[in-house]
């Protein structure tokens, strides 16, 4: 592969909940060695779930890294050995309430590829029903209903600066 | 602020290159304690560069986490006091080889808010003119063009997963 580098050594930093730290020694294509942290993340899914033909549902988060309230589609880690889908059709009944009869995946995106494996899983969910809202023990969230102009508008704006939410928009 | 969670403590787990990790112990709005592991980054610029009207360019680079070679818009980290306007001028020159005579702010992304403070300014670069490419030493990349409708398809076939890459179209 163009610009391969050869992992040398790979030591353990931090274990963490689900976030582990790596220090990577790698030879360079010019055969020189170098030194890479990485995160190594599990995985995520996101969805844009359709509410009605045009209007879509957005998660509010308070996210403590950037020390403010976002809006963003739902999403969520994988679980071990979870596959994308199951993982997607979870995530959004835990943070909607709803369910989807319908579920299309759109594509994947890498958030952080510099220094994080993280490989977010886009999907479509449309036909929504019922379900249980059931978030983690540590998360606070409010779901509102927006209209695609009115989502696409509020990027412009720069209200929604979460960068999933603002790449699905290229799979519909 | 909605949901917000007050820093109780904060602990340096390891202090990289230019990746900080801390564990942050948060008070949630119903009281509880709860732990948080926060990778701290410098914040970064990417650029979206116009070699003609219709025509843009991006470079390809080696990404160790994900073990593969990546198209992406040029970006790179901000120095430290450095604006995102210097820098974004400073990484076109050294990834592209390209000066820009206008170079437009077009808004930012988070990345990875659940667990990262990255912030990516986006700006689009016009009028460009010879400069001179100077990657970092361990940095290998190669730039390529192609115009906004062959990204866009690359996009939809997932040869393009890079979010900020997919996400400045937004803003376009």
């Amino acid at each position: 592969m163009k610009f391969y580098e050869t992992t040398i050594k790979e030591t353990e930093i931090y274990a963490g909940n689900y976030l582990n730290l790596m220090n990577v020694q790698v030879e360079l294509p010019n055969g020189k060695l170098s030194n890479r942290d990485i995160i190594k993340h599990p995985g995520a899914c996101a969805i844009i779930p359709f509410i009605s033909e045009n209007e879509i549902i957005l998660v509010e988060q308070f996210r403590k890294p950037l020390e403010r309230t976002l809006l963003e589609i739902p999403a969520g880690k994988l679980n071990k050995n979870e596959s994308p889908i199951t993982c997607a059709h979870r995530e959004l009944e835990e943070e909607t309430g709803y369910k989807a009869k319908d579920m299309i995946y759109l594509g994947k995106i890498a958030t952080a590829p510099g220094f994080c494996d993280e490989i977010i899983h886009l999907f479509k969910a449309t036909n929504l029903y019922d379900g249980t809202k059931s978030c983690d023990e540590d998360e606070f969230t409010d779901i509102k209903r927006f209209t695609l102009d009115e989502m696409k508008l509020m990027i412009k704006k720069g209200e929604i600066i979460d960068t999933k939410t603002i790449s699905i928009l290229s799979y519909l």
